[in-house]
């Protein structure tokens, strides 16, 4: 069975092992024909790079190395992020020389990571080809594709705290170092409408047997991904059925800060106006839905779209496959 | 008084941390007016960078930071190179992913200099500000030039061990990676025809009261120096006596592995040969040298050129000091 999943970072990567098991396979290795493993299922994930950023001259991409290690089993499990074992040299230092930004949590064994990536792309390969050559060694079992190899990156715009002027700062600068507590005015995709589609991205969406939105965050990974131009069409065109996971629980959301990403773009916070932000896909203009999954006890009134209620929370591997199962499910395919 | 020291990496170092001993300045951290310290004396060190190599996409320039880490109190001092408590995850972290090359000693605290001197490089500084910059924090007490900012790299001609052929391979590659242990047939210095001084080096020979050549390998480092179009020039023009210390010892290198070099480019290894090959200001048409200073013990005849014997075992900074006043003497500049 071909799956593709539209994931972001902590949240999608942990929705991955959850695909992966629900497929029969091991959660954290290579498994898929993507992989190693030899397995006849193949996934692949559509990985945000909105969050993408230059910093030190180092280019980090959040999303696609949250998922590689936590796929590759080397994310730190307590925090999330982050290579276990990890140090904290390079900032250090970084920050006695007084050099900005001081606010990322650049670790030395994640810095490695870095430089191959920075070193690679400025020799011009496009980061297709670079997340393609890291995977090589952590194996994680599933394609990981960025969105995009062009620059497609989320800002955000805020009234500037020091000047009072409205100002757009990349997306990293308002999660990380301001926590998402200042206002968002609006939050832009810059670049997304030069941008391509990642070579494979178009083509695993056509030939996918099911496509999950992943329930990553609906405006800053899933909407980032979906600015990329032919994303939405191919989601529209795919003949495989395309069944979204509500990031949002009675109301709230349940990973990172999601609701005050959907406050700057004017969606409610709760399950049912994200799936009616995502829309369907046979009644309206630009949907993407033919299912939308919610957390049991929400409910939703989405036109044009069948929604089921299953247990969300992605508490464990097996919890996770549980509801993959039951998108799969929703979408008529059979894994076994 | 105004001191200029064309100096390398280890050795440079410890020469210098003479040379303010010697001045009455604290060795480690701000004392010359090049520094902070408000001393009447003023420290130029023309610094080689033909060790300087781009690896995992960092501009490292090994003899600059030992110098800098060294006179800024941050050296290892065990080791002679690198930041004390230094650990080393990247290293650990590129090999893990196979990159090459793997033999470098890439610190995680050391990382941080080289990402934040080469953001300023590809930004357009030139490595004089980027020094300069760095500086800033380590407040060396000692004004340290490199001696160009355009590319001069040191490469060595070897015989390939794999294949045989003869080819050129970067210093740092035959020095760390072989141990200098493949035998050199020719030590060039590639980009120095077109290489010009960097902003500062050539005035401060000019206007020094006295110019020493430090005990450095007189092949890779001052060799290295001195084929910068305009620096010998420079040496050969200045009203300063120009002071040479030999940094073969018994007929041996002190630091190093000089005698590979030297052989490499057909001069002995004796006190005598090297300062020979630097040759006399006033016989030689392109010779250097007022004064030359020799071990107790060693004996040199250099035609045109005043030669005198003292310890010159840089044991620590009060015995190096004991030599660069006779150096001062030999110029006949006095301190006082």
């Amino acid at each position: 069975m071909k799956v593709v999943a539209l994931v972001g970072g902590v949240g999608g990567a942990r929705f991955l092992l959850g695909v992966k098991a629900a497929l029969g396979l091991p959660p954290v290795g290579p498994g898929g024909s993507g992989g190693s493993g030899g397995s006849p299922h193949e996934i692949t994930a559509v990985v945000n790079v909105g969050d993408d950023i230059w910093l030190h001259g180092l280019r980090i991409c959040p999303d696609l190395d949250t998922c590689m290690y936590t796929l590759g089993g080397g994310i730190d499990t307590e925090r999330g992020w982050g290579l276990a074992g990890e140090t904290w040299a390079v900032k250090q230092e970084l920050a006695a020389y007084g050099a900005d930004p001081d606010w990322f949590g650049l670790g030395d064994r994640d810095t490695a990571t870095h430089l191959i990536r920075s070193r690679m792309l400025r020799a011009g390969y496009p980061l297709s080809a670079v997340t393609e050559a890291l995977c090589d060694r952590w194996a994680p079992g599933v394609r990981l594709l960025p969105a995009s190899d062009d620059r497609v990156e989320t800002h955000v715009v805020v009234d500037d705290p020091q000047t009072g002027d409205r100002s757009a700062i990349h997306f990293q600068e308002w999660w990380v170092r301001h926590r998402a507590a200042l206002p968002a005015h609006d939050i832009v995709s810059v670049g997304a409408e030069q941008a391509k589609a990642a070579p494979g991205v178009l083509d695993a969406i056509a030939a996918a047997d099911v496509v999950l939105l992943g329930p990553s965050n609906p405006v800053v990974s899933i909407g980032t991904v979906l600015s990329v131009p032919g994303i939405r069409a191919a989601l529209r065109a795919t003949e495989a059925g395309v069944i979204g996971l509500s990031p949002i629980i009675a109301g709230a959301a349940v990973h990172g800060m999601a609701d005050a990403c959907l406050g700057a773009i004017g969606v409610r916070v709760s399950a049912e106006a994200v799936g009616v932000h995502y829309g369907s896909r046979r009644l309206s203009e630009d949907g993407v839905l033919d299912g939308w999954l919610i957390h049991t006890g929400d409910t939703a009134d989405v036109p044009g779209v069948a929604v089921r209620a299953v247990p969300l929370l992605m508490s464990d591997e097996d919890t996770t496959a549980v509801m993959v199962r039951a998108a799969f499910d929703l979408a008529g395919v059979d894994v076994d």
